[in-house]
């Protein structure tokens, strides 16, 4: 089978979007009595079924691939909006659609979960979000490095302030994938920079430090393809080596995955050239990263599929690309296929 | 003739270190009284022969590459550091060490200078500096994307801000060189993810704006093989074809060029094989952004001529790569070629 390990619901229901322009409008007036009626919230299964159908399960039916592992639009994530009360609402909310995208096409979808993380608001506030997803059936979250939007200016990922949903995700064994939301800093742009330079930012931030040593079964998964860093891999063996940090198979690849979400052949082929293929896991992004025909090939940008069928790779090395780094990657996601 | 279009003096005599530190502790004291004494420098022709020697032109020499486009420690720049007059002391003491290089070995290197920018500073009060460096000989400068040294929280290089600068720029024909100074943002890492961040928002700036149909002539260099952006090539394609802008060829690369330091071969492989070969210029960023010999080579990492050597181009591209596009691109280096 072919898992997506990295797909959002960017087809969401009308009024969720109304929900939060009106949370939006009340949290930056800080006008409590405005807030939106969470029950109010009007989304019915037919309406979530239409938006699933037409897009990310007709790409999947046209791509051939089986399973995504789905998360709440990552630009729409906002942690920088509002307080933590406000993030907190919003990511139940945004939750609990995956979930109901999920018994909806529970062979097509698996959930990972938002997390209610604020500027300044220590991430182990959010381990009450996780433990209520994770009962829910996700097998994973998406974690913020700079829940600021776009000014890196929260601790790095290393530092102790994030320990306790560290250990949190260790005793679910689930990992997390590095994750930013839309950039509100207009010097970077939120899929054309910042995601990229979050990642890179997260990776040299993992290299620095020893973090893994303090959780040996920590797992992080780096999307769009790592950011800069396989293409600039030797740069960060030599300063991992300069650092006196064993080798990056080592001191990274135990806990450190990278995700195919490149779009074009040329990029796809230096990742497998230079990462190793049990690092690597299958991701399209879709939807709507990057829209479009690929004029050069004639197929989509993000039809990631196609760069990795094309890969000079065994065909067992592309099962684990396609399935079987997800299923140790995502343990709880393993045991759900294996209840089939 | 090799040019290596990336160089800084990495090596300065240690009295520069002295009034740095000086300086820098006035500077956050606010306390002009206790601002070291330019006068009283001391850098002696024989310590700055010596520093230079001994390393970048030892390296010259056994990689077998001509002239280095040479400029002040990038790390060294630190714009967020005090204020304008701090910024520009600094600035006229370090271009004044380049050109004393320079004079010591004409052959050798070439001038490309830091500007006295500040935080919240507008780029037109650098035209002064420019000026000078240029009227000494200088080829090009080094304009930083994020004075704030870490925070991203300058306008984006297209802003109507910069507008002076570049038409100074076009009206002396000097590139510049987009690099960041050191980082003072504990979650970013100054040669391992910022400089690269800065590269790969810089170029997305420049992709969303029309910067280039203002100014035709402008010419950028991107350093560290434009930080994830060849890596991406396919989501810069999709990213421009959605918003409606010209092919990047021509939206783009009339205007910007990418030097080729990338520290492993596979990195410069895939940049030669999706960037035009008209747009990479050789570079090797010595000495000191990653020291070290790769254990997979044998070989420094640093050494970057090894890569484009093993390239499969023919030799009038590589001559491109090694000494053609960087007479181009800084014709001011190219005239005082000719005039040997």
């Amino acid at each position: 089978m072919i898992i997506d390990c990295h797909g959002h619901y960017t087809t969401e229901p009308k009024d969720l979007h109304r929900f939060r322009r009106e949370q939006t409008a009340a949290a930056n007036a800080s006008d409590k009595a405005a807030m939106p009626s969470r029950a109010a919230l009007k989304m019915s299964d037919d309406e979530i079924k239409e938006s699933i159908e037409h897009n990310q399960l007709k790409l999947q039916r046209e791509r051939g691939t089986d399973l995504t592992i789905f998360s709440p639009r990552a630009s729409g994530m906002g942690h920088h909006i509002g307080d933590e009360s406000v993030s907190l609402e919003w990511s139940q909310i945004c939750n609990d659609l995956i979930a109901r995208v999920v018994s909806l096409y529970p062979k097509n979808f698996i959930g990972v979960c938002q997390l209610p993380q604020s500027p300044g608001v220590p991430p182990k506030n959010s381990i009450a979000e996780l433990e209520r997803c994770v009962k829910m059936g996700f097998v994973g979250c998406n974690l913020n490095p700079d829940p600021s939007g776009g000014y890196f200016n929260a601790p790095p990922m290393t530092d102790k302030w994030y320990y306790p949903f560290y250990e949190k995700m260790v005793e679910l064994d689930v990992p997390c994938m590095i994750h930013v939301s839309g950039c509100c800093n207009p010097a970077q742009h939120t899929t054309g920079s910042y995601y990229l330079n979050a990642d890179t930012m997260a990776v040299m931030q993992l290299i620095l430090s020893d973090v893994f040593k303090d959780f040996p079964k920590l797992r992080f998964v780096i999307p769009h393809g790592g950011g800069a860093v396989p293409f600039h891999w030797g740069r960060y063996r030599g300063l991992a080596q300069e650092m006196k940090k064993p080798l990056l198979k080592d001191h990274l690849l135990n806990n450190v995955s990278f995700d195919t979400c490149v779009y074009h052949l040329p990029g796809i082929e230096l990742m497998a050239k230079v990462i190793p293929v049990d690092n690597i896991l299958f991701a399209s992004e879709m939807l709507g990263a990057v829209k479009g025909v690929d004029p050069e090939t004639g197929h989509n940008y993000d039809d990631t599929k196609r760069y990795v069928d094309k890969l000079s790779l065994s065909s067992s090395d592309k099962q684990k690309i396609f399935e079987g780094n997800a299923r140790r990657v995502y343990p709880r996601l393993n045991s759900l296929l294996k209840k089939r």
